[in-house]
């Protein structure tokens, strides 16, 4: 049964890692006017393989264009599929955040509970990395801005499936 | 003075957060055949704007005939250079480590040095997430490869200038 529904997919792609390979695959995306919501790609055990992690939002319709096309591309060696429930998400943040001797407090106690790192100090200013889902970020992000963020860079999704099995 | 030695450079870009943008940067090295070591996307606090970190190795020639092009993208507000010691530099690696009784141990342990988190176990394996320096995550991945690493997925680096200063 296809679900219909718009919502937000994770892709785990393994791909040779050669030059032009991320501009085929994003060119594929802009080409048919798929939008991608976040790409990441870094190297695997094996120098010669990336693997790219994909989101993108349709239903799954979408989802299975995207796959089709993707699956043409030489570069692609195999593509899976992330339910939410069977995968490990984590994206990267780093936050600048405006401070003075009154707000640093705050700002250490907020990083705190998230399990945040300072990784920078300097006389008005903190960086704060954090690690988590979208949803854990977004709510930090919610928690320091009154405070005055000053920058913001984020690494974009990564996932890894649940338990011992491997893609 | 130019320095001709060859190494590897970290550009921030802002870019507007439109479809394709990520196909215009990433066409614009393949095309000229500069290859990408590691390129992160990610939104800012301003949802109109994106900001990219991208890895290059080359001289400084290289690094700047890659500014001069990518300035001339509509798409692209700003790039800066990041010299390593003004910059935060960061990756997240998800490992996924097989394990028994006796291996989970020093896996713990060897995640304990280096302040990495346990993100799932099961039976026969454990997920590990590291932040860090690309040297720090390669000197925890060489510690983990004799215990049996069985999957590995990154995100790239993302980068910040240290201090109070905004891109």
């Amino acid at each position: 049964m296809t679900d219909n529904s718009v919502r937000r997919h994770v892709l785990s792609v393994l791909v040779d890692n050669r030059a032009g390979v991320l501009s085929r695959v994003s060119g594929l995306f802009s080409r048919r006017g798929y939008n991608i919501d976040s790409l990441t790609v870094g190297v695997t055990s094996d120098p010669k393989v990336s693997r790219m992690t994909i989101v993108v939002t349709g239903d799954d319709f979408l989802l299975e264009q995207i796959t089709k096309q993707l699956s043409k591309l030489v570069e692609v060696i195999s593509i899976r599929p992330c339910p939410h429930s069977e995968t490990v998400m984590r994206e990267l943040a780093l936050i600048k955040v405006a401070t003075d001797e009154v707000k640093l407090h705050q700002v250490l106690e907020s990083a705190n509970i998230y399990r945040a790192r300072i990784v920078d100090v300097s006389l008005n200013s903190v960086v704060i990395e954090v690690t988590g889902s979208e949803d854990k970020i977004a709510s930090l992000i919610r928690l320091l801005e009154p405070v005055g963020i000053k920058e913001l860079v984020r690494t974009g999704l990564t996932a890894m499936g649940r338990g011992g099995g491997v893609l």
